[in-house]
């Protein structure tokens, strides 16, 4: 009976980098070759990275990818591979070529092309409507399939009638909480529905926004799980493949959602940070939870020698800040600064005493802090090229309790989609996996405050967290309406505050840093309200 | 025979606004039944304002919307309206009711959906494969189609063919130079190709980063243009229509083309302060030619009295600066402060020598007094709540030769699409218009300076705009390789410079307020590369 040695690549391919991105996938298809693989499996777009955006729309840079793919084919060997590119043909494809020895044996074009969420397939790619063809690998069928395709039964369902015995699906998954666990429930009815195994490749690494999680598996025929690649890590995961009696892989576990979560935050900073040409980053400690957090994050996604913090205590800190600041630092083994500001709030308010005068203080005094503190970052950054890491959770991002240009300020907003009370449990995940306080106890109990005035407390211009992240949750994520909120029993007035705050705070969010996406809805291209928008929800 | 009194009901929606929006059809519906119109025509989705982006992932929103339309077809009378709204049903389309005598007597669908360049229509809507209905009105056949599905022959053909004597098409369609040409040729030839006339109604205001032009227009069976209405002004224009003897109505000319992108810019600005709540604005007069010009158009579009200079200047300023930005703010008849900005220069300079010891001052310290002035300017705008006018030119957002957080702070970028040379074009038009010189002679001739250390030019980091600006061009808007580009004869070295400039600043510009669209392609939703890249172009 025939049976595939199928090698899933997970690799971690860089967004423009064809060169490197070739080199990439030779080296993992000689270690598949090298393992006596049959058929090695690369993702989605693999030559480009994914996703290649608006350079998709330079005809040269889809030129160069053809060319690309046509080097690839030309060094394959006996051991076939799919590899995702760009096909420039009568119009723009998503497709996957498939080469062995020597030569692009066939290439399958993607039928259903996602425009929703954070996908713009349709900007680019024209879709498919042919099933593609089938190979014979190792005695078997082998049909492709790209991403999407498997997320509707049309397209796998026609190839297994068209007598495919194995279904290869490649793709560039991003990742949020529980996505794992949602691939593989419908893999494995779409392989119970069609009586065939499908091969899932996924993308690893982080792209701006998004972080492609891996976990690549392959499904048998009845729906079992046979093998499954690291999550968050380049891995090459080889399953011997018997559509008759079953397959058998390696199967990582799947990490609990909270660690989850940590790890995509982590895979999600190293990448952005290094594949931007970056070494060291610098992190604004305000003896917080949020900044607290992010440090952590950032030495295990650098390494604590590459993790800066500056402390920049006001009139309004608190003692405690500081020496917050300063025990995460010492527990974390990063360098710190520290730059008290009140000469510049000085200068600031006798600069524009005579524009202010008569006038009380207010938010305006408050934002002004934030934004020397902002300043102060940005200045130490250019000074030694350090990228500078900011702290605002989703709940801050939502409501717009966030100064613009001031603690907003940076070139990658580590947590900005995740809510404060999700922060809190990252904190006590990270303080029981490790064994002791990482993150200082004192950090995680005291109440959240900005410091900006005197005994200010987030709590004056927010709800406690508990009640206000289900409240953004679902009238972001679920894009719930007022009534609705108010209906499932939240607080009228709280529901139409929480809305508007949401709504005016747009502009703000469309001038924050990128960071990572790791919910179902997340600020940045996922999420595209207008600025001008006078719908009260 | 038939004749149709026709009203083309071009009207500045707001987005989100359906109540305002209804206010706003009800008011020309009753000018146009008072001109003894047999039917009139609005935008593009008129109900909801364009582009109503992830508005209409929303439920609740989208039945508001509907229920809207219903409302407005129940006040109808003989004269027949042609809406459009955003069409629930099997999926959600973008639509045209057509409405007489209390009720809806029928639905036309949007064959064709724009996903390029600033569409995203595949995101929301699913297309129709179907013609429509006809509508008899005034004894003649009318057809109903809408924005795009004029821009390909095959659905206006298709309505021809079925007998339509007239063919309505109505639209949101942003401007950008040469525009209204553009799609007056277009529908010429539609005309000629389909032997019916065609009514064009197109929205006017401004939404975010676009401007919606007006300017619609009816082209006779001959492909003439029988009546025009005003570019970038509320209007409503009569048009008798006979298809056998022609038409006649009032044509407004079409501007210069270097006023009409003056125009744009006011009418955005208007629209993007007043549509968001702000009735001031606040600009940083560095008595260069960027900030006098949006000064010229901040005076146009919200009045004097409304627009706010403050001068920032610090120790590299020249004698010129504070001066040249005095003149002209006299002649403008703006309110101005002065805020040297030394105190908190020498403050940072102070706070941040323990951090700096043994660096000599470099870019970070350039940079730092940029965003001294960025923060002066937010602190003065969140004391009396006035919308900060950023004043980057589309040379700067290209190359990124403008410091984030520092003059790039801001609500809105007016003229960040427009390039240095065109910045001189409109300053010069400006004077000679208005018969003296309200930019000062003295700001247009000298030469471009950031002032940040002693006798900076551009020039030092930049090449003269005149050769810079056509290089951009070619890469950003018409997505030339630097292969191309210098087979066009442009220096290598320059080239490949400028490129790597346009690259490697797209984390700024990501973070940068929105503009005004006046270019085929600008920065910002019309163009989406990754920031992570390492295509060299």
């Amino acid at each position: 009976m025939a049976r595939l040695r199928v090698g899933l690549a997970q690799i971690n391919a860089v967004v423009g980098d064809l060169d490197g991105n070739a080199a990439r996938i030779v080296a993992a298809y000689d270690a598949a070759a090298a393992e006596g693989c049959d058929l090695v499996v690369f993702p989605e777009l693999t030559v480009t990275g994914y996703p290649p955006e608006d350079l998709l729309l330079k005809p040269a840079f889809v030129a160069a990818a053809g060319e690309t793919i046509a080097k690839l084919a030309s060094l394959t060997g006996d051991c076939a591979a799919v590899i995702g590119f760009p096909e420039q043909a009568d119009d723009l494809y998503n497709s996957a070529a498939v080469c062995a020895r020597g030569q692009v044996l066939g290439v399958y074009r993607k039928q259903l092309l996602p425009n929703y969420s954070v996908f713009d397939e349709q900007r680019y790619f024209k879709a498919s409507t042919e099933i593609g063809p089938r190979f014979e690998i190792a005695g078997l069928s082998v049909a492709v399939s790209i991403c999407e395709d498997a997320w509707e039964p049309g397209p796998i369902v026609a190839m297994a009638q068209s007598g495919a015995d194995v279904v290869v699906n490649i793709n560039a998954s991003p990742y949020f909480a529980g996505r794992v666990r949602q691939r593989e429930t419908m893999l494995a009815g779409r392989a119970v529905q069609t009586g065939v195994p499908i091969v899932y490749v996924n993308l690893v690494g982080g792209q701006d926004e998004l972080v492609f999680d891996g976990a690549s598996l392959v499904v048998d025929a009845g729906g079992a799980v046979v093998g499954r690649a690291k999550q968050f890590e380049e891995d090459l995961l080889v399953v011997e493949l018997d559509p008759a009696t079953g397959a058998a892989g390696r199967i990582e576990p799947v990490l609990d959602p909270v660690r989850e979560v940590y790890e995509a935050l982590v895979l999600g900073t190293r990448d952005y940070v290094r594949k931007n040409g970056f070494t060291d980053v610098l992190i604004s400690l305000s003896g917080g939870v949020d900044s607290s957090l992010v440090a952590a994050i950032a030495v295990d996604a650098l390494g604590a020698e590459h993790v800066n913090g500056v402390m920049l205590p006001s009139r309004y800190s608190s003692e405690g800040s500081v020496a917050d600041a300063v025990a995460l630092s010492e527990r974390l083994g990063i360098r710190t600064y520290l730059v008290p500001i009140e000469p510049a709030q000085a200068a600031f308010e006798g600069m524009l005493a005579p524009v202010f005068e008569g006038r009380a203080p207010d938010v305006a005094e408050e934002n002004l802090q934030a934004r020397i503190r902002g300043n102060a970052v940005m200045t130490i950054s250019n000074k030694f090229g350090w990228m500078v890491l900011s702290c605002g959770n989703k709940s801050e991002m939502a409501t717009g309790y966030a100064t613009l240009y001031g603690d907003m300020a940076g070139g990658f907003a580590v947590i900005k989609d995740v809510p404060k009370t999700l922060v809190y449990a990252l904190c006590r995940d990270l303080n029981a996996r490790v064994g002791h306080d990482v993150i200082p106890q004192a950090v995680i109990d005291k109440p959240p405050s900005a410091e900006l005035r005197p005994d200010q407390k987030d709590t004056d211009s927010l709800p406690e967290y508990d009640v206000l992240d289900p409240i953004i949750e679902g009238y972001v994520e679920d894009d719930e309406s007022v009534s609705q909120l108010i209906a499932r029993g939240f607080d009228n007035e709280l529901v139409r505050r929480v809305a508007r705050m949401v709504d005016r705070n747009e502009y703000k969010r469309r001038q924050a840093p990128p960071g990572v996406r790791v919910s179902r809805k997340a600020f940045g291209k996922d999420r595209r309200p207008p600025i001008t928008n006078r719908w009260p929800g």
